[in-house]
This record gives structure tokens, C-alpha cells and sequence, in this order.
């Protein structure tokens, strides 16, 4: 009789990432694009690394003194510590309070893992998890999986071709009290001064748990302190919180995992204790984070010539991501492709909705070869001097040759 | 009315790691000692880097066609292939059947969530975990969070000074039917061929399900393939199991989570299936695992010269720590200290058992400021040239001035 197998009843299990990646590789078509990667790319369609990046890392590699001891489970505390004045600013009146910190993790999967299971066990007020963002997030199966009742929103307004202030906060008016909050990718949602505080009062009298995204810090507006401006209300407010903040994207460190789950609470003794509580976990996910991503980051971030270095390298970045977006929109415009592609650059960020219909996205990747997500969010950074023509042009024939009902086209702004 | 913080029923977590190391650190006296590192050290008390491992790092460094995107959630393939390599031999059948296969996890902690997070799934008759190894494992704490109830076992005889084959198989006739069995650091438990046949119908017959943990192959005789020959016995014989394997120490690479979750199963379709659940399961842990360690490692291993060069190294490691035991037996055994302390040179690997009692291992720390964990299985390569005389007497003086009861000297081979 031949054995059976332990793992008899194992099923396999359904790919969560990389279906449309996949689709795109299988591909022959010469002028295939992909529009969908999650990293930013340079004009030659490689992943951007900051040039400072390249250089510390040689640095790093020649210096026969560095020590590759096992890092404490809670991190390297020079790389949490510039992280944090990083997300906070260098005189924040929170950091010298003592009352913020953050525990070193495996990438920003790794800080919605750990902020996930602490929550679940010390939160138990919070039932439901919410998250809201421009996408649905990727991080949903993590509070799922954790046992939180989970809702995603996205607030792209398909008619209004915009992030709506008003979705958001209807959002947070109808989720369950005493749910966590995700407050994802929302930096392209323009609340006006009455709409934050509106928004903040609800957090504040449904008790809600806000759990911030903070994936690319710099990449919005090319300055690291404005990206971050609405984060410095909810610490300003007394709020207590949770922040995941990634530092692959601006620096170009995609492979290195490097996160950070940072923590605001009242006071330091409160903070004290939920880092140790944290730490107990992370000492059972992996009990030593990786450190040569943080090493190459402490070392730009606390040297102020490599420092200044990266700054112009972020500049640089977001202006040739403005200047994609505004050829985009020129392209489109000379082709006189109905409606309107303001909202293209109105758009901050290296993704950002094209505002096509689900049939003029099919159309893309059936007719064109051109992989785009369903929701018509692209990475920007994936168009180049090469293929700006060739995507443009099949923009502008999947908007003739399909119905635009589903996007309900707003009036050009100049007919 | 001051605010009620939301983390106010959260405790301070009790520290788990590092209380010795700490009690160590605090202490002034100027030849303080600490023998308990997880990590190789060079004669000069730093922690062991391969030498071919800087060489691989700043190769790395300069090399500017490396791509650093995310890896996938199984991690870097040809990482996983070498390391499969390294522990089946490159001529495996069950590599050549493709019933083996890995997941790319962060160190050897990430390997075990990533293992116990699947098991309590896809194996419900395992209610149990039970970890026999030469110490009480530090995996524990994994499981149990789990939902597993958790035995752990030493199979130290502290009267016969050595590991009992007698003791690791009355183990297992008794633990729990269908248990997962972590079999840990037992290399030095000398089983004979029978009493392998005897240990591995006993699994069977009971369906234990094995999860080998392989913490530092070669480090034990500096032959990479006799390190891991036990674990053939069971590839042979068909069984399914899990395994750790960590590359941290063995390379010199401590702070970058080189692990892998080995996974052999009974066929290639049962392995898809598991490793899809695992990948699963990284995807909600780290999503990407860290990729620099894994790229200078696997550098080595599939290159001929670079993997001579570190097996090389390799011997020259082990050698040392052979001569380092040998000079702390020789030193006693001049000293006249009662006893005998063949078991020192008897155990291989850089852990090893002093044989004191908690009363000599109490007088050590106290009285001669040398710090050694409770069990007395310290890292013998933190003995050095320049502490080795100041250990080695104190460890006389320990014996003299205490009771031995404890630990029931047997009587020295030669009086």
C-alpha cells in the first residue's frame, strides 16, 4: 500500500500578488508595457536607487570596523531614531516628550503584522479593521487573518476624477466604534482646514484607532516635511497612534525590508510598554530584523552632506514625475482625445489614476499590450521617453473606440 | 479631566532575551568575561565574519548591474537552490525527484513562525510541539503562542556528562501521538545505527511529524556533508518533515535573517502545494525577505573558488575551537581540578557543556565575574588566549569550593 501524505488535505493555495505581472511576462508582443510595477523606475525602465545609495553602500562594504553581530529584536536604535525625526521633524515637541518610538521591522508587511497582532490582543475594543486609501491596500489580509472584521475604501471619485474629502468622511462617519483605521495612501485627498478637523473629531468621539501608511515619504510634493504635514495634526492633537512607515521607495532599497512600526502615545511610560509588548512579537516573527538597508539609510540620514545629496536626488525624482505626467496629459491633449486630463497632474506621487473605464483598460492590455491595473492606477514612473508615444496613442484609441459611461467623462475644461 | 491613554491596560512585557548579557554589561570589573554569545568569535573577541564573505560583500557593492527590486514572497531562487544543495548533497534524489523544496524566511525564528503557523492549519491531529534538543530551545515560544502545548527537553545527562541517546528516545515513546517533533542541536547525541532504526520506527509508528532545526552545518566536524548526515537518514527512509536552516552562522552573516523553511514532502505535487501555503503566510509576515545576505551567500556557494575559500575557512574555525577545548581540558587537568573533562573535547561544535554544577556556575559568576548560563553550555569560542588562563583557574577554584553534588562527578578516568 503505497504511503499517504501528511499533507494530504493541503490545497493549493491562489496567488495573491503578480497575476497581471505574470500575464505581462508570458507576453511576446515587442512593445508590451507594464504600467503596474510598485517600484519607482528610470527612464531606461530599471528600479530607481538613489546615486547616495550606491555610494553609502560601497562605503558600508570597504569598512573592515563595522560589527554584523545579530541586531537587538528591537532594532537598530540609530536608524529608529532618524527614522522617527525623518516622519516627525527634528524638533518635535513629541519626540523630546518621549512619547514617540518604534520598533525596527521586516518592511512595512512586517509593521502591519506586528501592529496587527499587538492590536488584537491589547485592543480588544476593536473589532473591525478599515482601511481607507486611493487603492484598495494590500494589507486587509493581514487584519483578516488576524481575526478583524475588515472593510476597504477607496475614495477615487470615478465621476469627479478625483480623491474625494467628502467619501472619506463618510467613510469614517458609518464604520463601526472603536474600529482601527488604516489611513492608507490619502495624500492626494485635499481636505480643507474645517474638513481635517471635522475628520479628526470623528476619530476622536467614535473612539476610532488611527493606523497610518506612510509608504514614500518624500515622493509626493519632493519635500520630506510636507509630505507628511497632516501627520503632524494628529501628533499636534494628542492622538495616539500607529504608523507604518517604509523607507524602500525614497531611497530606492527595495530588497532590504526596511520598516519601521512607529508609536505615539500619551506619555513615555504608556509608550514604554506597548514597545516592549511589541517586542515580545517580533521576537517570534523573526527576533532579529535585517540590518544592511537600515545601515545604508542611518548612514545618509545622519551624515547632513549625504543627506542634503539624497534630498536633491528626491527633487530630481519628483520633477521628472511631474514632467511624465504633464507630457502625458500634452500628448493627449495634441491628440485631441475626448475629456479631460487635468487630473493627471493634479495628482501628486509616483502612482496616480489614469481615470479610464474598466472597458478602456481591457481594452489596454487585450488590443495594446499595455498591462495596467483594473482601476486604471499607474505607476507613472514606468512611462518613459520610449514608450510615452506608443502609450498615449492607445490611451487615445481605447478612449474613441470604447464607451467612457463607466467613467462618466467630466466636460473638458477648454472645448 | 486628563485623558485616558488607549494603551492603559498595557503591561511591560518581561525581557526574554539578554538578562545575562545585560547583568554582564552593567558589571565594571575590569576581566569580566561573557560565554554565552550566539555567535563565533575570533581570538581578538570579535564576532567570526568569513573571510570570504568581505571579499563577496564589496564585490557586491561595485558591482552596478545589480538589481535590487523586491524579491518575491518565496524569496531568491538560487538562493534556495544552493542552500537545498548544501543540505542534501548536489546529488539528492529527493532534489532530483523535486520533493524538496524551500521558502526563503528571515533567519531561523522566521522559519519557525512561518512552520508552526502552517502546521497549526494544515495539521489538526498536531495539538503538541515537543523540542528535544541538547538545550531547552529558544522556539518554544513560537509554538505555544500558537495554540500548541509545548514540551521541551534537555537530553544533557548531567550525571554521565553527555547527550543520552537513552534520554531522547524514552522521549519520544513518550510524547503525544501525532506531536510535531522539533528535533534541535543534537549532533552530539551519539545514537547507534540501531537505535536511529529504533528512533525513526518510533515516528512513524506514532506519526511525529519531524522539524529538524539546522542552526550552523559545519561548524560541528567542518565536514559540511557529515553535519547533516542524520538528516539523510531520513530522506531516505521517505519521511515528510520540515526544517530550519540558518546560514547566519556558518557565513559569519548574523544581522541579515539568512533562513530557509526546508520543506520534503512525498511527491512534487504535495510540495506545491505547501510551499503555496507558505508562500502565503510570508505574504502576510514580510511579503519580500531581506535579499543581501542570501546574495553574498549564494555568490559563494556557486562559485567553485569562493566555496573552496569558505570551506577552508570553515575547517580552520573548527580546528580552532578544537584546540581552544582541548587547551581548557589540558588546563585543568594541570590544575589537578577533580574530575574528568574529557566530555569537553568529547562534544563537537562551538556550544558546548562545561559539566558544572548551578552552585559552580553561581560561584563563577558571582565570585569570578565569568558569565555563563545555568545549564553551563557555554560558547567555547569565547574563550580566548587572553582569557583562558583566568577561566580556567576560576573554574578550579568553582570546583574546589563548592559542592560537586549536583552535578555527581563521576570519577576521573586517571587518578
Amino acid at each position: 500500500m503505497p504511503r499517504l501524505s501528511v499533507f494530504i488535505d493541503v490545497i493549493l493555495a491562489q496567488k495573491l500578488e503578480g497575476g497581471l505581472l505574470n500575464i505581462y511576462k508570458q507576453d511576446d508582443y515587442p512593445h508590451k508595457v507594464f504600467l503596474a510595477y510598485r517600484v519607482c523606475m528610470t527612464n531606461e525602465g530599471h528600479p530607481w536607487v538613489s546615486f547616495v545609495v550606491h555610494k553609502t553602500r560601497l562605503h558600508i562594504a570597504q569598512d573592515p570596523s563595522l560589527n554584523y553581530e545579530y541586531l537587538p529584536t528591537k532594532g537598530m536604535k540609530s536608524f529608529i531614531q532618524a527614522s522617527l525625526e525623518l516622519l516627525f521633524g527634528k524638533h518635535s515637541q513629541a519626540i523630546v516628550e518621549n512619547r514617540v518610538g518604534g520598533v525596527h521591522t521586516v518592511g512595512d508587511s512586517g509593521a502591519f503584522q506586528l501592529g496587527a497582532q499587538f492590536l488584537k490582543t491589547w485592543h480588544r475594543d476593536a473589532q473591525a479593521a478599515c482601511i481607507i486609501s486611493s487603492q484598495k491596500e494590500p494589507h486587509g489580509f493581514i487584519f483578516q487573518d488576524m481575526g478583524f472584521k475588515v472593510y476597504e475604501y477607496c475614495i477615487w471619485d470615478t465621476k469627479k476624477l478625483c480623491l474625494d474629502p467628502n467619501m472619506l468622511l463618510d467613510v469614517v462617519e458609518n464604520i463601526p466604534h472603536g474600529s482601527i483605521l488604516v489611513i492608507g495612501d490619502i495624500f492626494n485627498c485635499k481636505l480643507t482646514q474645517s474638513q481635517w478637523t471635522k475628520l479628526m473629531s470623528t476619530i476622536k468621539s467614535k473612539q476610532l484607532f488611527p493606523f497610518f501608511d506612510i509608504p514614500c515619504q518624500g515622493l509626493y510634493t519632493g519635500d520630506l516635511e510636507e509630505d507628511t504635514i497632516f501627520l503632524q495634526y494628529f501628533v499636534a492633537q494628542g492622538f495616539e497612534f500607529f504608523c507604518s512607515q517604509s523607507l524602500s521607495k525614497n531611497f530606492g532599497i527595495y530588497d532590504e525590508g526596511v520598516g519601521i512600526l512607529v508609536v505615539a502615545a500619551l506619555d513615555n511610560q504608556h509608550l514604554l510598554c506597548v514597545l516592549s509588548q511589541l517586542m515580545n512579537c517580533a521576537q517570534a516573527l523573526w527576533l532579529n530584523p535585517p540590518a544592511t538597508g537600515a545601515r545604508i539609510i542611518t548612514s545618509i540620514l545622519c551624515n547632513p552632506v549625504l543627506l542634503g545629496e539624497w534630498k536633491q536626488n528626491l527633487k530630481r525624482l519628483v520633477e521628472n514625475i511631474m514632467l511624465i505626467k504633464e507630457k502625458v496629459k500634452e500628448k493627449l491633449r495634441l491628440l485631441r482625445t475626448p475629456g479631460s486630463w487635468n487630473h493627471i497632474t493634479e495628482q501628486m506621487g509616483t502612482h496616480a489614476y489614469l481615470g479610464l473605464s474598466h472597458q478602456q483598460v481591457e481594452y489596454l492590455i487585450r488590443k495594446k499590450h499595455i498591462y495596467i491595473p483594473r482601476t486604471s492606477r499607474i505607476n507613472f514612473t514606468c512611462i518613459n521617453t520610449h514608450n510615452v508615444d506608443y502609450i498615449t496613442q492607445s490611451i487615445n484609441e481605447a478612449v474613441l473606440f470604447t464607451s467612457g459611461a463607466e467613467r462618466g467623462f467630466p466636460k473638458a475644461d477648454k472645448p
